[in-house]
C-alpha cells in the first residue's frame, strides 16, 4: 500500500509563527506592537468561533487585536463606515472582515473599501491584481497558506500541472494566479466544467477549493498526486474524500491540521508585515 | 475537406464602431466629445504606427486625440508626471501608454499611476483584479476582443475547455480569467509548461497569445477546435501556423483581419464609455 507523505500544516504554522514572535518583540520594542482588527457582523456562532481564534492566535505571540462586533441588521454603509475609520486609525496594522456577511450587505463593496496597506487578509480585488502581478501586496491568506505548505515541504510546481476545483475571489482565483506564477501549468476549473473526473486525473497537484465534503474522489486522481484540500465544511469534512485520496496520492494534506493552521500564521504574518511597513514610514518621516 | 468559419473581426469591429459614432455624436451634442491621450516614448517605428492607427480610428468615429511623444531617454519620473497631468485634465477622458516602452523606464509603475476611470487599455493592476472579480472597470482591450470575437459568432464556451498559450499580464492572464467568468474550463500554459501539444489537442478552445510566429501547429489541435490567434508578429503572422490549423478547426481568426481591428474597436469603445461615466458625474453635480 502507498504510504504518502502528510503534509503537516501545524509544523509549518509553528515555524511561522516562531519566527514571527521575535520580529513583533522587536518591534514592540521600536514602540509599534501589531495590531490587528476584526470585524463580526452578525451571530454566525461559526463565525464567532473563527475570530476567537484569531485573537487568541495574535495574544500568543504579543500581538494585539480588536474585536468590532456589529448588528445582524447592520447595513453596508454603516459597515463601511466602521472599515473607513480602522482605515484612518494608525494604531491599526491590518482589517479583516470576517466573511460570509449577512445577506443585505455588499461584501465585495466592503471588502474594496478596506485601504490596500491594510488588507492583511488579502481580499481586496486590488490586492488580488497585484498579486497576480507578482506586486508587492498581502497575499489573500488561505491560497497564500497552501503556497507554504508547498514551499515547506519542497513540492516542486514548476512545469507541473496543476488543476484548481473551485474559482472563488478569494481562494480559487487567486491560488491560480499563485500557481501560474511559481511556473505551474494551471487548470481552473468549477460547478459547470465537463468531464471534471477526467481532468482531475492529469493533474500532479490537485488543489480543492470547492466546498462541498468530500467532493474529490480518490478514483479521480492519479497515482502519485499530490493534493492539497483548503476545505473546510462543517464537521472538519474536508473537500476530498480523505481515506481513497490517502491511497493514491504521494502526499496530502489533512484536514483540520491542513492548510487551515497554515492560513491563520499567514494572517498573523501580514499583520505584522503591515506594522513593519507602518514603522518604516513613521522612520522616515521622522528623519 | 474542412472549411472552418473564419472569424472575421473586421466585420466585428464595424458593427461596433457604426454603434460608437452615434453615442460620440450625442455626447458630442451635450458637449462632451470623448477624447483619448496616447503617450508613446522612443522612436519605436512599429509602436509609432500604432499609435498612429489610434489616432485616425479615434478621428473617424468623431472622437478627439492628443498624441504625447516623450524622448527616448524619458526616465520614470518623468512619464508619471505627463501620466498625473492627464489624470487631472478633465478634457482626457482616456490615457494609453504605447508598450513596450524604453528599458529604463518601470512600465508596471507607470501602468499603475493610470487613474482607474481614464484606464481604457485596460493596463492597470488594480483594472485587472476588477475584471477577474466582474467589477466595473474597463477590460483590458485585445482579451476583450477575443471574447467579442466569440460573442459575435456565437460561440458557446460555457462548459468548454480552453487553453491560454501565454500569461502577459495584458492578454493571456486576463483572457484567463474572462473565459472563467463566462464558465469555460481555462487551463493557463505557458514556456514552461510539460507536453504542450498533448494539452492542446484536448482543447475545445485555443488562445494563441504567445507572441511566437507559426507557434501553434495543425497537428496539435484537436478537430474541431476554435482558434483564436492574438499574436501579431513581424511580417503580420499570427502565433498559429494558419493554413494547418485551418484544416483542423471549426472556427478560426486569420492574421491580419481578426483579433487587431476588434482590440482598437474595444479601446474606441472603452474611451467612448469613459466619457459617457465623466458626463454623467458632471450632470450629477450640476443637479
Amino acid at each position: 500500500m502507498n504510504q504518502p507523505m502528510i503534509l503537516d500544516g501545524r509544523k509549518v504554522a509553528t515555524s511561522i509563527k516562531e519566527e514571527l514572535k521575535q520580529t513583533v518583540e522587536s518591534l514592540s520594542k521600536q514602540g509599534v506592537t501589531p495590531k490587528l482588527a476584526t470585524i463580526l457582523v452578525g451571530d454566525n456562532s461559526s463565525s464567532k468561533t473563527y475570530v476567537q481564534m484569531k485573537a487568541n492566535a495574535c495574544k500568543k505571540i504579543g500581538m494585539e487585536s480588536e474585536r468590532i462586533y456589529l448588528d445582524e441588521d447592520t447595513t453596508t454603509e454603516e459597515l463601511l463606515d466602521v472599515i473607513t475609520q480602522l482605515n484612518e486609525d494608525d494604531s491599526v496594522h491590518g482589517i479583516l472582515l470576517q466573511h460570509p456577511v449577512p445577506a443585505q450587505i455588499d461584501e465585495r463593496k466592503a471588502f474594496d473599501t478596506i485601504k490596500l496597506e491594510k488588507d492583511v487578509d488579502g481580499v481586496t480585488s486590488h490586492g488580488f491584481g497585484s498579486t497576480a502581478f507578482q506586486l508587492n501586496a498581502y497575499p489573500c491568506c488561505t491560497p497564500a497558506a497552501i503556497m507554504k505548505v508547498i514551499d515547506f515541504y519542497d513540492i516542486n510546481v514548476e512545469g507541473k500541472h496543476a488543476i484548481v476545483i473551485g474559482r472563488s475571489p478569494i481562494l480559487g482565483k487567486p491560488v491560480s494566479m499563485m500557481l501560474l506564477n511559481r511556473n505551474a501549468t494551471v487548470t481552473m476549473s468549477h460547478s459547470k466544467t465537463e468531464n471534471l473526473p477526467e481532468l482531475i486525473k492529469q493533474a500532479d497537484l490537485v488543489v480543492a477549493a470547492v466546498g462541498k465534503p468530500n467532493f474529490v474522489k480518490g478514483e479521480w486522481l492519479k497515482e502519485g498526486a499530490v493534493v492539497l484540500d483548503a476545505g473546510y465544511n462543517e464537521g472538519n469534512i474536508g473537500d476530498v474524500e480523505y481515506e481513497a485520496c490517502e491511497r493514491q496520492a504521494s502526499a496530502i494534506t489533512p484536514v483540520p491540521g491542513g492548510i487551515g493552521p497554515v492560513t491563520i500564521a499567514t494572517l498573523l504574518q501580514n499583520t505584522v508585515e503591515a506594522a513593519s511597513e507602518s514603522l518604516e514610514k513613521m522612520n522616515k518621516i521622522n528623519r
